[in-house]
Order: C-alpha cells, then structure tokens, then sequence
C-alpha cells in the first residue's frame, strides 16, 4: 500500500492511558452524590433450598437502614435473557449467589451490619451440579415450571452438507469428548450501580454496563419504567470482557431502592462478590467427530455440546450461535453437524466472555484437527494450511468470508516458533499451533449493528466526537480520535471523544463482538468526513476559493495546488462562524454494516468482515511433576489494518494472557455448587511473571469494508492460546489432555497412564 | 391570533423546580472529586495600602496545607474588560476585597486557619471613595500606570441631532441632578469554582459562570492555557443576574491552585464573601437636561454621567453602552447629548447587574420625564403616551423597532392602577408611572450573537435537545423544551435539555442580555424542524407515503387527510433505524440573529427586536416617619408571546422585587470604602412580605423575528419600578427624591424641607 497517513498505524497512547496510571479517572466507585445511600445485596449460602422464612426485622430497625426489601415485598422481577432470573428470589433459592435481599443505609458498614442481622430459614432440597446428571428423568428440576433442567428455546441443532456422507467419503474418523471448565472474568474493576431518581421520575443510572442503551431498555422491561425517563451513564470501567454485557439483578436492585427511599443509591461489588456473583464462561462437555480424507481433505466435523448454564440464564446462554460458526467455518469443510444443550445446574450462572463461546469451540475444534493430522500422519501445520479459509470463500453458513489472512498467520506463527526445527523433536520440549475465526465486522444480533457519531468542532478547532461507543478500558476512544483525526486532517490531540451517556451519546448496540473499531470507527470516519466538508466550505466561503480546490491536512487548510501555504483551520471555522450568514461546525455520522440477521436455519452473513489468527506455542513439560512451562507465544493475527498497532498488540497481549490462564491454570474450584476460591490468592490468574515472551505479528489484509482497512480482533487473541499449548504438550511428551485446564496434575496422571499402556 | 399551539402560551412548570425546591438539585457547592482541596481567598482589609511584606511561612508549615500563593509568586495574571485586575495584587491594594494571597487545604477549616496564619504588613495610602473627588487633579492614583482616574476607554460621548437647537426650541427645560447607588445581586447560591486538571494537562472547569464559552476563552487568555484544552461545565447555578459574567481573579486562582497541587481544587464563597467580593451595581451621578415644546412633544435630552467604577473593570464598566440606548431611545426624542466618564475609586467594583446600566438610565429619564410634564402642567401619562416610541420608529441611534406595545403598556399599567382616580389626590397616597426599552431580540456585542443547537431523538421518542445556551435559574431550558415540543409535534416531557459544557454544546455567547430565549429559542427551533423533517421522512420511506403529507402532531403522525389515524412517532423513529439503509435522528440548527454591532458613532441596530414595559406604582407615605408602602405595583409587559405565561409573571416578580429594593431599600453600605452591611440581616433585601399586590399585565405584539412571536423580558422587568416608585412618592406628598434608595430618612428630610420652604 503507498497510501500515507498522518495518525492510522501510529502508536498512539491511550488518551485515558495517564490518567489511569496515576489514579486520577474517576471510576463508578468513587462517585458520591449527596444524600447517597449505599446498598448491598444479602445472597444465598445453599445451592438449593426452599426459603421457609426471612426475617428482616432486626435489620430494619437498626439505625442508619433506609431500606430492607425481599422478594415477596417488591413486584416479580425478571432479568435474563431468558427472564428465568427473579432480582429477589422467594420460594427457593438455586445457587450460592441467589439474591434473597437488599439494603440500603447511610454507609457501607451499616449495610454489611444489616445483611449480617437478617435471619433466613432454609429447607435444604436435592441439588445437581452435573450438566448429564442435570438431564436425567428424576433429577431434581431446577425451574419447576420446566419440565427438564433444558433451557428449551437454546436446544439448536445445525447442520451443512451431509455429515454421514461426509465420515463415509473419509480415510480417517476419530471421535473424541473434550470438556472445558468455569473461569472468571477477574475485571479489575468490580460492578457497579449508582442510581438517582430526580422528583419527576426521571431516572439516572451511573453503571458499568458495556451496553448502556441495552441497559436502558433492559432496566425499562424490568421497572416498568418508560425507557425514556431512563437515562445510563456509562462511568469509568475497570474492564468488561463480557461480564458487564447484560443486566444483572443488581442494576434493578439498586433502582428499586433508590425509588424506595427518595435518594441516590450505589451498589459496588467486593471483590469475593464479584467473583460469586459475576457471570462465569460457560464449562462445556463436548463431543466430537472428526473425519478426513488421506490427503488431508477435511470431510466432516460433528459436534455435540453439553454447555453447563447454571441455575439462570444470561446472554451467556446464546453462546452456542458464536461456537456454532466456529465449528461450521473454522477451516474449509463441506459437511458439518451441531447440536447443543443448555443445561440448568445447581452452579453459579455462566455468561458472556470475552470470545463469546469461541475459546470452547476453539479449543474442540483445533485440539481436534491436530488429533486427525496426527492420526493422518499428517504435519499438523500443513494439514491447518491444506484447509485453511481464503478470501472469496462462502461457508456452508453462507458466512462471506472477503479478506482473510488465515493461511499467513499459519504460516508466521510457525516460522516465528521454528515449527521445522523444533516440531516433534523430543526432550520433552514441543511445539502447537491452533487457528482462530471470528467475526471482524460487527455482528448483526439486534435489528440494527450500527452506530451513530455526532462531531462539533468549536471556534478553536477543538473537535469533540460524540460516539454511541463504549470504552470500557479497550481503547476504543483513542482509536476513534485517531480515525477522525486522519479523516479531518486534524491533529489527535485536539480530539475529545465523549462516550455513552444514554440521553446525549447517539445510539450503539454496545462494546460487544469486537465489533467497536469496526463499527463506531466507520461512523466516525463518516461523521468525520461531513466535519471536514463544513470546515473546507467556511473557508471556500471567507476566501472565495472553491471547496473542492482546498485541503485539510495536519490541521492546515491549503489551496490543492499550494499544499505548502496554509491557514489554521480553527482560523477558517471562526471566519465562518463570525459572518450573518455563518454557520457553526456541527457533524454526523450514521453506519449500518451491509449485514444480514440469520435465518431459522443459522445462516446468513451477519458481520461485515472476519477476523483470522493463529498461535503457536513452545512448552517445556516437567515430568516429574507434570508442570507445564510455556516458554514462547507466536501470535499472528489477521487484523485488516493495524490502525494503532500498540493497542493490537495490547489486545493480544491480553487475550494471550486470559487463553493461557484458560490453558493451564484458572478454574473456579466448586464444592457442591459454592465456590471455594473467589479471590486472587487462590484463584491462579496469570500474573506478569507467569507471561511467556509473545512474538506479535500483525497480518494486515486491508478489509474494504473496514475504516481505514480495519477488522475487529479484540475477542480472536483469546481464542487460540489454550489449543495451540494443548498441541504443544502433545508435542512434547505425547499425551493429550482433553480437558481445561492442563493443570500438572493431568499431565502427570496421564503420563503415568501412558507408561503404564493405560492411554495409548 | 387564530393559531392554535399545544405548548406555547402554556404554563409548564420549569422543568427542575422540583428538584431546586427539594434540595435535590446538585449545585457546584455539593461536587467533590476524588483528593479535592479547599481553596480559600486572602483579601484586603485596607481600602488603599502598598503591601510591605506577606509573610505566608506559618501557614505554610500547618498540617493539611497543600499551597500558599502570593503575586509575587505567580505570573503578573490579570482579568476584566480592562485587564487591570490581576489575580493576587502586588506592591498595593486599591479596595478592601482585594486578593492578597490564596491557599489550598485539605478541608475548609484548614484552609481557613491557613489564611488567618498570613501576616501582611501593610502602609495605609490616601485613599478616595466619591468619584468626583476622584477626578480631580491631585487625587490620590488608583492605577499609577495611568495619569488620572478614569477609565480612559469608557470615556463617551454620543449625539443625534442638535441638543442645543432642541432646548432652544423648547418652552420648557429643567436641569437635575439624579444620583444612584451600590446595590448587590444577592444570588441565593454563591460563587463557586472547581478546576480539576488531568494527567495530560486538560482542564475541566466547574463553574458558576453565565458564560461558560466566554468563561473558557478568558481563562484561556488568562492563563495561557491553549482553550482546546480547556472545558468549562456550568454546574447548577442559584441564580446570576450578570455578578456571574465576568471571569474574576477566584476563577483563574482555583486553576492555579489545581495546577499547583496537581489535584482537583474548589473555592465556595460564603455569604459574606460573595457580598464584598461579587461585583456591584454601578453607583451613578448623573446630570440631565430635558426640554419639551408646551404641547408635549419632546425636544432634547442631555445627560452626562459620572460612574463610580470601584477600583477595577469587570464587564460591567460598559454598562453605559446599554444606558446611552435608553438616553437615545427611549421615547421619541430628537436631539440628545451624552456623555460618560467611568471614574475608578478605592470602593469595591461595579460589573454587570441586571438591567447592565438600565434601572440607573431608566430611573433617571423616567424621573426626569415625570418631573418636565409637572413643569410642561401635562398628566405625566399623557405626556408619555404623547412621546411614545411607535412600531416602525428608527431612532437616533438606528435602532430598528419592528414590534412596540409601549403605548399599550403605559394605558394598561395605568388603567390598572386606575390612574385617572387616583392620581394627584393627596392624602399622602399618589400614583406613579414609568416605563422602559430595552433589547429583546439579542445584543451584538461579539462578532457573533447566535447559538447552536443539536438534537437527538432515540428509538422511545426521548428528544434530547443539546443548547449552547445557558439556564441559571431563569428557566430557559423549560422555554426550549417547549419551542421543541411545539415545532417537533411531540409531548413536553419526552424532552431532556443539556446546557452548557463547552465539550459538548454548540456555541452561544451565554446568558446576558434577556437574549436566551430569543437566540437559543430560535435555533432549537429551527434544529427541532429539522429532527421533524428526519423523523417524517423515516416514516415517509416506511409507510410508502410521501413524506410532505404527513404531519406529526401530539406525537402522532398521522396523514394530514386522515389526522384522526396517526402512530407513534417513535415507531416510525424504529422504522428508520431497524432498515438497512437507516439512518438515527441527528438534527441541528443554528441562528444568527439579523443585526449589526454599532459603529464608531455608537450607531446600529444591535438587537433584532426591542422590549417594552410599563410599570405604575401606587404608594402612600407616612409624614410622621417618611416611610413609603407600595400598595400596588402594575406591569405591562411587551414580551412579543408569553411562551409561558407563568415563567413570564416569575420573571415579572423577579424584577419587580428587585426595582423595589432598589426604589426603597436596598444599599450597600460602605464607610471609606469598607463594606458594612454584607449579610441578609443588615442588607434590606425585600422578602415576601414586603411585596405588594402585583397585576401582571402580559401584552403581545408577536414579533415577526422572535421563536412564535417572543421577544426577551428577563430585564424590562427590573427596570421601571423604581422610578414609577419615585413618581408615585411625588404624587403622593409633592417631594421628588433624586437619589436612591428612598428611605423613610430622605422623604421626612425632604417633607421637613419643603414644609421649611427650604425645598420647592
């Protein structure tokens, strides 16, 4: 590409970077209003129990307490994808975190104090934690008024080709189940909600949703409130990952009583809190079927999932529509089944997460395909390349795949790796590669994917950029200043990006599905553009030149033909401002990405573009102990165009880092359905120490669609990382362990296995 | 008028009188930030000294102190209209609220205590209070720099006609001198500023000012701060009446302590503080001549005014800018001189107030034409009607006057307090008239006098309507909000209005000169018919409907041959965006009124409308102590339309309170230039029970210009009482009072006079 640009491809700094390093961003929790009150959510201690009685009347009376409100007191309130999740849980409880009451008092201690004198009796009933046992005639029903523990409108059954045919054409079927555990999104900053009522009945929400015009509505369908009394400010975020996507009973808590008592509310989770009551991924029990020809033609892929969802279901439980486009287009292959069962249990409920499910069907798909070229005799690396997608395929879910670097970023992750040198050669050291596909181009869940953009440029050529987006720690605000900054031809530091605030912000789906660079990115870029338009037709006017005769770059406007003299461009927005007829620089910017929801059979091209990567991984495994160290990262990641390649490598660093916590060491340990590590002393997240040296490789593809060439990645550098170690360990010392994580222990169990001929 | 309006003419309740009357409104005294500091103020108390030595080490070393500034410490910052005010003084003072030193503490109490630890050693200079004394040569120099003390560039003079020739020509001339002093505008929320600076070096300002975008670029000027990187947020204000103008030194001292510091700082000022240090109303000596033919007809008017400008200049020493309009304009009067001189004295400063020089200017024509129909033996409301200004006059001075209901206020005003009954017929009761011209379609005084507007409606049907204007308490955006909802179609509470956070909002010059809802209801107006524009077409390209027959009404849209059938506009706001060629609901507008700024003669019609009134006054005065009691006050108001009649009567009251504190009671007292009396309980603020019955007479001359035919009327309000006060006092026991306030003290004086034959 000879194209040159002033800010796209800069390493620009997060324009929130300082101001986070040094404290000094104002995070939901440090917000106070006057009068406020703070509330406080008592949660159940049995995973399964009648509730007999609560008995709220001490609580009541101590001093300081403004409210003490429990299911039977307040209306039947639902929240959830599936509206099975009552904010106050009367009758039963059906997990540890269930919410069975709420305070609120002039400060935190009082809160806790009240909490502590509220007496509950429970009669304990028979639990289930395991999703089988969960789907067994007579286990006990978690929803009575279900007739099985089976969230019904998630059982989805896909398929493309002939799947049976496709085994039957095949040289090599292997079959195989793998299962993945519960992990925890571990934010560093906890949920929050401050919410304020003015005596109108207008409500202002102060939260830490990534979707805040969802949040609106979703706080709308609850209360009853009309959506547009409601107004949510998106504060300051300490990280989202997908744990702040929905609505969760706290949200309508914290309004019920602020409205109760006249006068603002803040609810802040604990960190103990936020690992109960935070949303997990979804653990998944999976089976599946692999088949190929001698070559290496890939023939058919059958998969049958068992997703562990808890006693409720979020969002989370419609993880099964991103897995299933993994396990239908990962890697070309013309016969595919799927069919998935979400199964109530006993266990805290699971959520959205980072990759959305894909870090599951990664870890299936691609432990798989490195089983069957294993078993094909095949170079694993080849056999990826020899299936990999390109540009111009359609997949059978009529997924329009336009730009793809996939067989690219194969290759250089394994170059980077020194696959040849290194690959199979003993000493118990090993290498593994796994691939990615997600959607790059937003993802058309919502009757609109799109976002609006508003820019006012003042008399000083300050420019502020309205935008529906969320940033929630991503960076998605420096990357919309240095998109608007290229386009006007202004310089970044003279952008201010103001995010989410539901009453002034234009609307946004949310910060989901990596789909922010992508599809706020163009909206700014068109709102950009109209800005630019304005400014050159002030100063077309005040000097009497042709609009189309001038430029605006690095925020000097200048005759085409004299790209050398220049006037500042705030000179030429005041000339315009200043006369009778003058006008103020005020922009717009509407995008809808040319996308299609799917049809009742799954198909249908619902982003704009895709996202491709691949990782390759270098492990060292101590068999003595079975520990496994992972001494290299290659990540190659198909990104479109790296618009700020310091904030693409930040993302992979981080998704590395979540998918190797997801590879080796992070489980939320359950006993009985109540969590036994809900801190960071116990529960392992990988620390800077435990990091491997990561070798970024950006694989640009230049997307057409994309602003500036873009694709979304955010979510694709957490989905590869567990499945390129998995294949690695198998490199090194010969075992696969199929299920996550791969602690010592397994590893050395099944090496002990293997020498004893227990496992082949 | 046949036209029938949904909301205009309506009494909507201000759209945050709940929250003020409940105490849920958050003004700038409630914000705390996250490691906020409490800022306090050192201020003289010596009325001229030179400053031998500030010794801050003691108060430097108390614990909780976080910086002590002084001049000598700082850049040489100074503010006003004449930079001739710097922030923190040195070498001298020139008035006893001078700032000496400001301090940054971890509470107010600290703070406070550091101030009281600062020893200045001070040598008393001779000092002068009256501004005659003032001018004379040898008078002690306020301003060394300058060879006398008058503010050189307020020196003005103006003519039309031939003031000589007029007097020649008439049979009668008198010659008075009319004197008016300090009064404060006892905002019942104080000054506040709270500066916080992030990482990167933007600053955000909370603060009370009326004019937050002129507020940005003085603190830019000020402290050399590019103003991109500044944002000024007006918090909730309690009031401003112009003491919230001018950007004065406590402004740029909280920056400089929040720079200092690196921490968020806030200055609050008590009450007594915002007496001696929120600028005056201009003390006023004025000599005038008037002559008029035997039939009425008026011939000149010469007036020369001395000023009283304190030590300093905020904005307000252009007051005689807006008094020289009433001296040229108000009735028709062919010849008129003017001159003014602003002379600095060692007395606290004079700015902006209410009226910005017209209740001085008011008073005195008013007076005076009151005084010449006694001498021409004319019915003072005859003799008004006579010289009355009529639509179509171009005055003297250019001014246009394309709407004037003055005639129709003065016989309403009069008619009300039945005047032909009750006038001249003693009994120590009598009756008064007066009346006033004031702009009411704006004030070019920048180069540009219009405000933007942008407007989004979301998928409910909420319209937020983002305004560069500025609501302080006057009720301005409940006005916008009903201009909205008219133009638009749709429900007044379906509309959210956000004011003035110069990040955010389109420009406007800020709230002065009763321009508000003339200017920024013009440009909500016209962003309101382009969302009306927006949200038909969407249903237009919905429903396959042409979208010129449509109308939207109540809401609903409806075809205009069918307007019983209609549906949701937000349903047809969904419609659009849930297309894949959608698009949201991003309007704006922008207005720029038709007007000129004066030329070097003073000369131009600044304002693209003018405002009238008429006040009459009925009193009876107590011989024995001199005493008077208004027992009735009529208002005729020429407000163009009363969008809200109920805004319009407050605004009424409002002024009538304040013209009768200013007639009767209210005056800062002052001995050699120290402030006596700078709390409620010495300042004779009239309360509720001091007011008389009011008729409030609304009077429509539905101003082709204004937003349905409004003019502005904030002010008008506040000008006439006083001298229809004063009339009224003359009608009643035959002593004319010349100098304001009339307390019981100057009529006994006068009554004794003029029984003693000392007094005509």
């Amino acid at each position: 590409m000879a194209e040159e640009f002033t800010f796209i491809g800069k390493r620009v700094p997060k324009l929130d970077a300082i101001d986070k390093v040094t404290g000094r961003a104002i995070y939901g929790h440090d917000m106070k209003l006057p009068r406020m009150l703070y509330g406080k959510i008592l949660r159940s201690d049995r995973a399964h129990a009648r509730i007999l009685n609560v008995d709220t009347s001490r609580a009541k009376k101590l001093p300081g307490v403004k409210a003490v409100i429990t299911g039977d007191g307040i209306p039947d309130i639902r929240v959830g994808f599936a509206k099975d999740n009552p904010i106050l849980k009367t009758g039963k409880v059906r997990s540890f975190r269930d919410e069975i009451a709420a305070v609120a008092a002039v400060d935190e201690d009082t809160a806790q104090e009240a909490l502590e004198l509220i007496k509950v009796e429970y009669e304990d009933l028979p639990a289930v934690f395991d999703p089988e046992e969960a789907m067994k005639p007579g286990a006990p029903l978690i929803h009575e008024e279900a007739e099985r523990n089976i969230l019904s409108m998630m059982t989805q059954s896909y398929f493309h080709g002939d799947v049976e045919k496709g085994f039957a054409e095949s040289d090599v079927v292997i079959e195989d189940r793998l299962t993945l555990t519960r992990v925890a999104h571990c934010c560093m900053g906890t949920s929050f909600c401050l919410a304020s009522f003015d005596n109108s009945g207008n409500l202002t929400v102060w939260n830490s949703s990534q979707m805040p015009f969802m949040s609106q509505r979703e706080l709308s369908t609850a209360l009853k409130i009309p959506p547009d009394k409601i107004r949510v400010i998106k504060a300051t975020i300490g990280g989202g990952f997908g744990s702040k996507l929905d609505t969760y009973p706290h949200d309508p808590l914290c309004v019920l009583l602020a409205q109760m008592t006249g006068r603002p509310v803040r609810i802040t989770f604990t960190r103990e809190e936020e690992f109960i009551a935070s949303p997990t991924r979804q653990p998944v029990i999976c089976d599946i079927k692999s088949g190929a020809k001698k070559d290496g033609t890939l023939m058919g892929r059958q998969v049958k999932m068992i997703l562990d969802n808890g006693a409720y279901s979020s969002w989370g439980a419609t993880t099964p529509l991103v897995m299933m486009m993994t396990i239908s287009s990962l890697y070309r292959v013309p016969n595919v089944k799927y069919d998935v069962l979400v199964v109530y249990t006993n266990n805290p409920y699971a959520g959205a997460m980072r990759g959305y499910g894909n870090p599951q069907a990664t870890f299936v798909v691609d432990s798989h395909m490195d089983m069957l070229a294993h078993e094909l005799g095949m170079d694993p690396m080849e056999f990826r390349l020899k299936n990999a997608n390109q540009s111009g395929d359609v997949t059978g879910q009529g997924v329009k795949i336009t730009t793809c670097g996939l067989s690219e970023c194969i290759e250089k992750a394994a170059e980077s790796i020194s696959w040849q040198e290194k690959r199979g050669k003993g000493g118990n050291r090993g290498v593994g590669i796994a691939a990615q596909f997600h959607v790059g181009g937003g993802a058309r869940i919502y009757p609109s994917d799109g976002c609006g953009t508003t820019i006012k440029v003042d008399d000083y050529g300050k420019v502020t950029v309205i935008t529906g987006s969320t940033d929630m720690g991503q960076g998605s605000d420096t990357i919309i200043a240095q998109i608007v900054a290229e386009e006007m031809g202004v310089p970044v530091d003279n952008i201010t990006v103001v995010n989410t605030d539901t009453a002034i912000t234009p609307w946004d789906v949310g910060a989901h599905a990596s789909r922010t660079t992508f599809i706020a990115g163009n909206s700014a870029r068109l709102a950009a553009a109209d800005a630019k338009r304005q400014i050159l037709e002030a100063a077309a006017q005040a000097y009497n030149i042709k609009s189309g005769n001038l430029d605006l770059r690095e925020g000097q406007i200048s005759v085409k033909s004299e790209p050398e003299e220049g006037i500042p461009y705030a000179k030429a927005i005041r000339a315009g401002h200043f006369r009778p007829d003058g006008d103020l620089v005020l922009a717009r910017g509407w995008y809808e990405p040319p996308t299609d929801k799917q049809d009742k059979e799954f198909r249908g091209n619902i982003s704009a573009t895709y996202a491709f990567a691949a990782q390759a991984a270098e492990v060292e495994v101590d068999t003595e102990t079975g520990e496994v160290t992972v001494l290299k990262i290659a990540a190659a990641h198909d990104v479109g165009r790296a618009l700020n390649p310091m904030a693409v490598e930040g993302q992979i660093e981080g998704g590395v880092s979540m998918g190797l916590g997801y590879g080796l060491n992070e489980a939320l340990v359950l006993e009985e359905g109540k969590m036994l590590n809900p801190n960071f002393a116990d529960y392992a997240l990988p620390t800077a120490l435990d990091m491997p040296p990561i070798d970024l490789i950006i694989v640009e593809t230049i997307d057409p669609e994309g602003p500036f060439g873009a694709k979304g990645m955010a979510e694709p550098a957490n989905n590869p990382t567990a499945p390129a170690i998995a294949n690695a360990v198998y490199d090194a010392v010969g075992v696969r362990i199929k299920d996550l994580p791969i602690t010592a222990e397994k590893v050395l169990k099944a090496l002990k296995e293997k020498k004893s001929g227990k496992r082949e």
